[in-house]
């Protein structure tokens, strides 16, 4: 923390505290907030862009209400660094989404201010209303207030959640922070299509329908009228679809509010707190606000590594090998120019899966849905029925969101898709929501479900190339991160379905190493070479189908191990397992992958070597099992 | 088939020849149809409301579309039974759901004219959006109508593709089949507490808006708007809110029209399907149309049994065990009357999962969400945030819809969900797509998670109050239908913590049976007794964590089975396998569950005998599997 003078900030202990301090001490409070979230992120990463639009929000909403009796829940909570610095975080805050630190998203445990565990989008609706009807039920009167973005909202669990909310009418209000960032993507429907115009005059009509019922209603319902009346007349007039499907539903919705005015966001929550009926406060923030860099590209600030905060300069990778996602945005598009059918969807990370590259050369075969994943992959069954060959980008923990859209959309009628699974396995200083644990399992469960898991960069292109040659659904995962600087394949390889490769000979004991595992399966099978133990490194290439013959050699070794970067639980180890059971094959086997207990943050290397996965880890699991059975 | 006199039904070779018949050939037509579906579902049982509801939109999109060049989409394709006699299948249609038979839903596999296999609600949107843009990208003309309840629009994907939709503006035209089902349930939000008069108003503002601006378009727009006057006049005006969310998506949407007035709807459907953007017909229609019982009782009648088709009596159930739903309702209602924290919540299955008598006794502490899985899960998690204990009753394989809420928004944070899951394991006439074949795999990986398969319904009620004792997620998972005819305990006991029970003695082999597989495992012990072979048979109890000393027991043994009805892959099965491997124990496993393919429709023991999965199964696939080890 680099601090000239002393801060407000650091004379804080509680929120309680903001009830002290007049709207120029809170704006003050604010500058110091967004310089501690730029100094710290600029050292550890983070969510850089939503956090500085949302520290009005935040401050404004402690200011006007007394948690943690009263609950704020945030969707999406990567923008809730304010939250953290306002509720006794401040002197842990440098260790913000490091290993042991405090995590980059609310996390009950840590604190009791935090309600809800979130990191995926469109949730806290549901989330909030639950919590809303728990207070009624015991008869509770805390006040909640759930923050939520626009590109949320088109998530089709945030829509349930409001015709829900919208029906029961209990008290809530919902603080929709609107930055605009979903304007390029279907939730503007609407106002591309029909006019901004028209949904100007139709706003105001249903605007007026809601006044003059809450006027008939009288009380509190006449002072949000009133409220309503007077912003009316003070504020831009920014009309987006959203709130007039937020009245249709049932939900009063104010006129856009300034989401850096700390006065007028004061004002209005205090009012619409004390709402009978679910309100929905529109807030119109500037994503990065604050800090230039981050607001002139707030889409690159959105999520980022270390940075010069001084200049916005990014700390360069200092890995010579390129990152899996650019490799897989080259070698579709390679795909794509020779095969006129291959399409790409993704849901609303284009740039972090690398489909930039497919968009611009492709418009018309791309499609970006939102945080729609369900959609998403209703949408490829579809593409694929009309003869394409969709291509669907998504890390692997957000498509735990479309797992249903799998089997019955894709598998049962073995459609044409290729789910291409960014991000499986550790994650990094995410942390828990977004660790790509499961991927395999919930993959390999599904019938006509084929599965691919690249070694190396190499591997995935030969991997993708394959895929597109084959019929029926199947799936390649590969990790966050930069490859192995091996070179990428001109002339990309059909590899046979459910063949392996043997990488290092060796007959004591066998290695079946699952994607990109391999590179510390080789450095285990190195030092267990130093302490006599021959070890047969296998890369595996397919999860499902599983090469029989190659589990068959390995259980004439004296010990199989199966390594995967996934939880054991119905992974591929457990594949390995069944193939053995069902021919008799009573080698003993070594099962390792990530344990059954949720993933903490920290860098991949620590996280890896905590949980005895990297090289030094595996081979020390090895040496213990077989001591285990006196085969050391 | 009973039939007195020759059908126009009878002379029927393909869609096409629709094109031959008049308005009142067709209305005859539908007559005829009616009269099969209600002949043959007596017999087979079936979703009888339904497809009575939807005859004449069927005959009539067949009348003016050219299938199979284009493409008809069902949601929930249960109401599609006209389609299957439309397009070939009259023939074959006394075998209706039966084993090997025609299936319930559509099915690509069985019919050129079946595009999707839809079975879950909420997705054909997605799947006709991704159809037409697939059409568009090829540079193909053909047409594409997507028949979707009024149910199934409050499902979050159905929002995620409407906005899509509303963005692209691809044609397609999209008839909501509007019975009123859901009337009782959130989608009435604007109606219910808005008021209908002021529903009205705005909607006629808004239609007024679309006839501008598509008069301002001119052309097919003109056309569109003409109909739009017309119909306004001659049809009663109903108002329900969606078609006001459509329009605001950029969904032209049309007055409503009578579902039953083949005329209108072929004239309507014509204009629709011309249209160069996509468009909205709303249907209204009667569920039961047009056979008294099921008009009075559309609940009941959704979907049925055998029954008497003259007087609509159903035939009667002739176990004497409770089914398993009835016995988890009474229990929950004796739970809750103990516990006021317990709160109980379903996605729009309060009938079917037992919880109606729970819904009569505590109105307040029940939450029926309609078809939105993912809100259901995250309201859940809420529930529990605010100290309630929420009771969650759903099917396995709609469970499938919210894997993620699972895992992030209540396992992450432990917190207090109780997830009942019914139709656990295979489900009979509804084959595939309604198959409880993944739920142990699926929840087996999720760290936290606690797994209950209890075996008969004294087990259930017994585990039902063991999981009101204990803090965190846990699920219990039975089957459809009957139980056992076992007394219901009184006074449940709780269980100890994966602790099992030991239903028969034996020494050569261990069968470690789990839930309702205990029975044909039961059955399967005394046949090898017959063949002098000792087997002791396991009440495992508990999934996840499993009785580690059982199965250290039963490794003393010659061999351990492990017998589940769901997928092996992922299954409890290798939960054992992990466990053994874990602590060096080497003796054979045979692994008994359901196979990595989709499970055909059929009666349940019908599939289970075929995948030898009831006794006489068991225990050849046990001999067999000692053979193939040289121990017999």
């Amino acid at each position: 923390m680099t601090q000239s003078k002393k801060r407000i900030l650091d004379a804080f202990t509680s929120p309680a505290d903001l009830k002290l301090l007049n709207d120029d001490e809170l704006k003050i409070l604010c500058q110091e907030i967004r310089g501690e979230i730029i100094d710290v992120t600029s050292k550890t990463g983070g969510h850089v862009a939503s956090s500085l639009g949302a520290v009005e929000i935040i401050v404004a909403l402690h200011s006007v209400m007394n948690c943690p009796k009263d609950k704020i829940v945030y969707d999406v909570g990567h923008q809730s660094y304010a939250h953290k610095l306002l509720t006794g975080r401040l002197s842990q805050f440098d260790t913000l989404r490091q290993y042991g630190g405090i995590s980059g998203f609310p996390k009950p445990s840590e604190s009791v201010f935090d309600v809800h565990p979130s990191g995926h989008a469109s949730d806290s609706l549901s989330v909030a209303f639950g919590l809303a009807k728990a207070r009624d039920l015991s008869g509770d009167d805390f006040k909640i207030a759930d923050v939520i973005g626009d590109s949320s909202l088109v998530g089709g669990m945030a829509f349930e959640a409001l015709n829900h909310i919208g029906q029961e009418q209990t008290p809530m209000m919902i603080v929709l922070n609107d930055n605009g960032m979903s304007i390029s993507r279907p939730v503007g429907a609407l106002v591309r299509h029909l006019g901004m115009m028209r949904a100007k005059a139709s706003y105001q009509h249903t605007r007026d329908a809601v006044q003059e019922l809450m006027e008939a209603r009288g009380g509190i319902g006449q002072e949000l009228v009133d409220f309503g009346r007077n912003l009316k007349d003070s504020f831009k007039q920014m009309v987006i679809p959203q709130t007039m499907l937020f009245e249709q539903l049932g939900i009063v919705c104010t006129a856009p509010v300034d989401g850096h005015d700390i006065t007028a966001l004061r004002e209005i929550f205090e009012t619409c707190l004390e709402s009978p009926c679910p309100t929905l406060v529109h807030v119109v923030t500037k994503k990065g606000k604050g800090y230039p860099p981050a607001e002139e590209n707030p889409e690159i600030w959105h999520g980022v590594g270390p940075f010069d905060p001084k200049t916005g300069e990014f700390k360069k990778n200092t890995s010579k090998a390129p990152k899996y996602s650019n490799v897989f945005g080259d070698a579709i598009v390679k795909e794509a120019e020779h095969n006129p059918d291959v399409v790409a969807i993704t849901a609303a990370m284009k740039d972090g899966t690398g489909l930039s590259k497919f968009a611009a050369r492709f418009p018309r075969r791309f499609f970006d849905t939102g945080i729609t994943e369900e959609h998403a992959l209703g949408m490829a069954a579809g593409l694929s029925i009309g003869g394409k060959k969709p291509v669907v980008a998504i890390y692997s923990t957000f498509l735990q969101r479309a797992i249903d859209q799998i089997i019955v959309d894709n598998a049962i009628n073995r459609e044409n898709v290729v789910l291409c699974i960014d991000r499986a396995g550790l994650v990094g200083a995410d942390g828990p929501t977004h660790t790509g644990a499961f991927d395999i399992t919930y993959l390999r469960m599904i019938p006509n479900m084929r599965m691919l898991a690249p070694s190396n960069e190499a591997e995935l292109v030969n991997g993708l190339h394959t895929a597109m040659m084959l019929d029926g659904p199947i799936s390649i995962r590969y990790p966050r991160g930069c490859g192995e600087g091996v070179p990428i394949p001109q002339n990309p390889e059909v590899f046979k379905i459910g063949k392996s490769v043997e990488r290092r000979a060796g007959n004591d004991i066998a290695i079946l190493g699952f994607g990109h595992m391999l590179p510390a399966c080789m450095d285990a099978a190195k030092r267990l070479e130093a302490q006599g133990i021959s070890a047969r490194v296998v890369d595996m290439r397919w999860i499902k189908p599983l090469d029989v013959d190659a589990i068959v050699a390995a259980c004439k070794t004296k010990l199989v191990v199966t390594a995967e970067e996934g939880v054991i639980a119905g992974g591929a180890g457990d594949g390995v397992l069944e193939v053995m059971e069902a021919r008799n094959l009573s080698t003993p086997v070594l099962q390792i992958g990530l344990p059954d207990k949720f993933v903490e943050q920290g860098t991949v290397e620590q996280i890896s070597h905590v949980l005895g996965i990297d090289g030094e880890g595996i081979a020390a699991q090895i040496t213990e099992k077989l001591r285990s059975l006196n085969i050391l």
